[in-house]
């Protein structure tokens, strides 16, 4: 189930992590990709992360619920979460299925994620 | 289908899209206009959008659920929408129809959103 090449890399950038799809995952990899972020946030006392879905076309209700997920695993471990990268018709499709990102922040491409992560967390350290 | 003139216009003011609706759209128009706005937040890194329906003295369950899609599809991309220049008749018929636009912030014209954006986005920026 979770042999294989990894389909994601997760990088760590200061007390960010950066996480980025590289092609669809399959609902094993999704959820390999999962359990893989959320032990980084501990390892690298990550503050935030960022996920970047730019290379997906598709963003099917597993997927998104699994993302939505994370966010709020991520939270529990004290990091806050932004996705970046969905692209047009990804949102389009999203909408129009109802599904959406719950409480996790969108941002429209990396450079945005990691400015919204500083407003966060900087938010939380002095308020 | 989405061919001939355009009935609306998408202009640029700074990290924010103007987008004005001239006439009454049919769907297709409608749709349209949903897909350019969304494509144009990302090549223009929109930080925000006001939608302006001033010019409409209708608006059907199809246009209200598009704008609503649309303010999602936007947050999607990372931009706040604001929906303006709502007329009295149209709000009354909204309310009569029970239509709303859903999480989608309105105001009373450009100059009111055009603030209400600027509170929205400098929250997020600097809290």
């Amino acid at each position: 189930m979770t042999s294989g090449p990894r389909l994601f890399s997760i990088l760590r950038q200061g007390a960010y992590l950066i996480a980025s799809i590289h092609t669809a995952l399959d609902d094993s990899q999704l959820l390999r990709f999962q359990q893989d972020l959320v032990e980084r946030i501990g390892r690298d006392r990550a503050r935030g992360v960022v996920i970047d879905v730019a290379a997906l076309d598709v963003l099917d209700s597993f997927a998104s619920r699994t993302l939505r997920d994370m966010g709020e695993m991520a939270r529990l471990r004290g990091a806050v979460t932004v996705i970046v990268g969905i692209q047009p018709d990804v949102a389009f499709a999203m909408v129009r299925l109802g599904m959406d990102t719950g409480s996790v922040s969108t941002a429209l491409d990396l450079e945005e994620g990691l400015l919204l992560l500083d407003r966060a967390t900087s938010t939380a350290r002095r308020p």
